[in-house]
């Protein structure tokens, strides 16, 4: 691979499997390369194989740890897993409070499994947008499972359900009760629940509460019944049954309507994802935005006034061939007439 | 107030601090009224007064109870107080697996706080514009302070920033480790930290290494170190200092660059919210998105090139009036020369 790749033969060292290729595919797309869109062109009627799962669950749950287990059983099994860890936290520092290491302790990640970690970097819908690109190359790159874990809790389990075929929610014994567990509404996400560190007391009892809790809430799927599994990541214990569970998941969602229901749904997630952050890119390079916000700001203007007249302006814009390179100034981008 | 009040009649009595015209004024922002971008445009210049206080954490850490405690303490102290439940749970439910009854157990609010909670429905970025518009409300109608207590964690306290002139990030005793919080992301969202429940045990040893992560980050106000507090809000303990503490950083803000500089952020963040909302809505409405969407499930087109190909509709999109009124046919928003 030489230092200035095309966009074509980065497409093809990508289908062929190539780590490094991967690496530095994933590397546009996290930076918005010029030639992304191109690569992400060529690689995408290739994608639709891997069985994406997301991992998600409130901060202390042993997340990290799961997903590696996870990992490791699956690549032991012959598979070519994807792991990519998902850090939507702050918009000022890009979560960088403590760093990688820190925030994913995922222990000895080996070179069977490839892992990646995605941080915010402050773009509205840039870490959606790369996070749905990124799961798309490792699918490309012949991954038969992409792990998807997001660090944190709250919002992060809608993010999640944009792209996981299958949603793994990750909870504790003992960490807030069920009420408040449904609170974050985490459990509506959850297509199988894992109760892990369940050789800690009060295991038992909150797969209890937590099988009561899912007989009172209407179900995602009305022909899945989530199952509220143990276990023990840090010893090993359960993956082999969540491994199972996710396969007999994976072939009810190809044998259901609620799968393709769910596949149909996500394609439109992705496409809003891209509409979203490109509409973006393009009202904050278009000059008028500085302007309007002071404006917002001295309460000349209410937010809505201004939002329409940055729409009247947008609306102006000439068709642009492709996204800008980065670096490109400002007047590259400004809107006609402006 | 008649059944069929003019955005300029609702905007008066909102302005004169009427609590059934503000009832019916965040109705007309969450139901997206026909005159609402009106009352907002009339209600916008007269805001800007209230303090905007930030309520956010884990769920389980007695947020809904500190949030009253403080409205409580507020208004005794001759305050006119508004509290903003948020709750940006599901996109398929609306969060409502337990309904607000069980969500927001803030316990008895009486008269002298008015009180809201606001629901996700699914729309993009909806219930942040909702949730901005609204805090705009309580601010024209004359209320001193604006609590704003979100539910769930993760992203709300990136949300919460968004509109809070102080953020309070609450926590509670041995709900995970120092390293977990952290990789919520949350600390750095804090200006002020309470640790709530501090009459049960391990407390102090929670303060202690919240200060000493404290010490370790990179401060969002390199002025303003966040303190952190300890609370039991069922016994009403520490609410004074908090009341205290929230005062002093409002002088802070008021006083410094740091404030001004928040304060322009924020009016963009509005701006944004804004925009993208009101996009959204269009193109949803504009016929193309299934389509779209189709062949990007069906992988003839990649979300990128889709997004493209609906960017350019959006151009040819004529200049609309104002916002259309619900109920409108799909029709009245037709894209031109579509």
């Amino acid at each position: 691979m030489t230092r200035a790749a095309r966009p074509d033969q980065l497409a093809e060292g990508v289908l062929a499997g190539d780590r490094r290729a991967l690496a530095r595919a994933i590397t546009w797309v996290e930076n918005r390369h010029p030639g992304a869109d191109e690569l992400l062109r060529r690689i995408y009627p290739h994608t639709g194989r891997a069985h994406v799962v997301g991992l998600t669950g409130a901060p202390g749950v042993g997340k990290s740890t799961l997903a590696a287990a996870l990992a490791r059983h699956l690549r032991d099994t012959g598979q070519r897993v994807g792991l990519v860890a998902v850090d939507p936290s702050s918009p000022f520092t890009g979560g960088a409070l403590l760093g990688d290491r820190i925030r994913f302790s995922h222990g000895p990640v080996d070179d069977g499994v490839f892992f990646r970690s995605l941080a915010s970097r402050g773009q509205v819908g840039g870490l959606s947008r790369a996070t749905g690109d990124v799961i798309h190359l490792l699918d490309a790159a012949g991954m038969d499972t992409v792990l998807v874990e997001t660090v944190g809790a709250g919002q992060s389990e809608v993010e999640i359900m944009r792209y996981a075929h299958t949603v793994v929610v990750v909870l504790a014994p003992g960490l807030g009760d069920d009420v408040q567990a449904a609170k974050a509404g985490i459990l509506e996400a959850g297509d199988i629940l894992v109760v892990n560190k369940a050789d800690q007391p009060g295991a038992s009892r909150t797969v209890q509460e937590l099988r009561q809790m899912l007989d009172l809430g209407a179900p995602r799927d009305p022909g899945w019944k989530p199952p509220v599994l143990e276990a023990a990541a840090t010893a090993g214990t359960g993956v082999d049954e969540l491994v199972r569970t996710l396969r007999r998941h994976r072939e009810h969602l190809e044998s259901t309507a609620a799968g393709a229901l769910r596949h149909r749904w996500q394609a439109e997630e992705a496409l809003r994802q891209q509409v979203l952050a490109r509409l973006w890119e393009r009202l904050k390079a278009g000059g008028r935005w500085d302007e309007l916000a002071r404006a917002v700001a001295g309460r000349q203007l209410s937010p809505g006034e201004a939002a329409e007249r940055l729409l009247a302006f947008l609306r102006q814009e000439p068709a642009r061939p492709g996204p800008a390179p980065p670096g490109a100034t400002p007047d590259a981008l400004r809107f006609h007439g402006t």
